[in-house]
């Protein structure tokens, strides 16, 4: 572990953040920073996947990410390379063979011609028999990472408007990206995690995102037992956690969360007169229901 | 106008959220109601198009108005009929013949098998040549449909975590939408408002989620010259919005918003010292960057 370099957000990097000038509401001139967003199409060899609507930091983590938590990439399919062209904003991930999801898009869209129900179909099934690792988490981390984390320099302390999602171990924050979509900055650290061979057991997912089928879904399959929020939940998101075996935590700000799934896993080991009531500066500038 | 029923959330429908049981941050029991969240796979006639999440009310305009703000259905094509089966989670548009986006997925599907690619593909060939109506609008009405909107029951005072989108007209709030997905809120609107033949040059389009290129097409194309959020802003969103002269006002909090586009179609009519800062009640529960 301590050989990874950590990644972290880069709010400095110009390609990823523009002034804009504009107007208040008293009709001032005003400019702001605000994030760019462009389309990165996705490909498996020679398969189209998806466009996604990307700030474009880390493609090629976001790509490989995407088709592993998608449920497209399996365990045994050997990534060879992952091909990025900056112009054409395409990003290809190349395997040692042809994937079971190329085989099956090849029949499908000789149907119905849409992969969507295709790629969450295999999201799902990647789920059976699938069970969490039992692994005890203490509430003290939750509140020291959130500090950490709402205390990195961030894009969205640049711009707003943006989604991050840590992923961390005990009160290290081994990686922290951030999006305009809150599930490519999942994907991002998912295919990070692939690349560097890191173990997901010990780990535990920080995002800034609400808890959706589709965000506990890609923890799961990421392997990580344990998945924080500041934001809500969706029922079936409840559902599809406590099928699996994830602790899930929602609405963490200042003191207070909820935990609607693998509670039996928490050690409450945080002397709670300890925590402040949450900061009004880290309250969320683009602040809204997620 | 008058004749048109309203559209609002219904937050006593049984179907749209559930009470879960869990803990709290010292370990207590605690019940909190949250939101559905369901597939429903949308057809155009024989073609699947889409599968989408969804708390699942309104099918029917969730499915006529994606179709309508992907830029697949013309205002050439005929819809004949909006079937829906809740047992299968389908909604299938029919229309009177074949429609261009059919024939051009027969033809996408043999090559690439992915929809996605297309779909984008229309929604920004849509933007050509559109320039929407230059309608003044005035900064009071802003202020006064915030109110409206967050004082009106929902789902989201009930669960938190889902977006709000309403279409407005002067100080009326004409239809209120919310979903789990935020551009499901406001395809539901286009759908009610094309069924109902709903003029778009005259109204405001108030959603809570962030200004992307994605909801800037949307508005533009659904033909509603001003937008505002309480979130924030991308760079494409913003260049979109020029392109198309849409008024795009984001970070609407309190007294405070800014305008980064259209801006020459502001009245400026509000004495701000009545304008009461936000009301903290009124911040979101699922606080977050949208």
């Amino acid at each position: 572990m301590m050989t990874i370099e950590k990644l972290l957000p880069n709010p400095t990097d110009p390609r990823l953040s523009r002034t804009v000038e504009g107007v208040d509401e008293t009709g001032q001139a005003k400019s702001i920073s605000v994030i760019e967003e462009r389309p990165l199409t996705i490909y498996l060899n020679s398969q189209e996947i998806v466009t996604a609507m990307t700030i474009g930091d880390h493609p090629e983590y976001l790509a490989l990410g995407f088709l592993l938590n998608q449920g497209m990439l399996k365990e045994t399919d050997r990534v060879t390379k992952i091909d990025f062209d900056e112009e054409l904003e395409v990003a290809v991930v190349r395997t040692a063979g042809v994937t079971d999801v190329e085989d099956k898009l090849e029949k499908k869209t000789r149907t119905s011609g849409c992969a969507v129900g295709t790629v969450f179909g295999d999201m799902m099934a990647g789920l059976e028999g699938l069970s969490l690792p039992d692994t005890p988490v203490h509430t003290s981390t939750f509140y020291d990472l959130s500090y950490q984390i709402n205390h990195t320099p961030s894009l969205y302390m640049e711009t707003g408007a943006i989604h991050g999602t840590a992923l961390c171990q005990g009160l290290q924050v081994l990686a922290y990206m951030e999006d305009v979509g809150r599930h490519n900055a999942v994907d991002k650290i998912a295919g990070w995690m692939h690349l560097n061979d890191i173990q997901a057991a010990d780990k535990v997912l920080y995002t800034t995102g609400r808890l959706t089928s589709e965000m506990v879904i890609k923890t799961a399959l990421m392997g990580i037992p344990t998945l924080i929020s500041r934001s809500g939940f969706t029922a079936w998101g409840v559902d599809i956690a406590r099928q699996v075996g994830l602790t899930l935590i929602g609405r963490m700000r200042g003191k207070k969360f909820t935990c609607l799934s693998g509670q039996h896993r928490l050690v409450y080991d945080q002397d709670l007169s300890q925590v402040p009531d949450e900061d009004k500066k880290m309250r969320r500038k683009g602040a809204q229901r997620d």
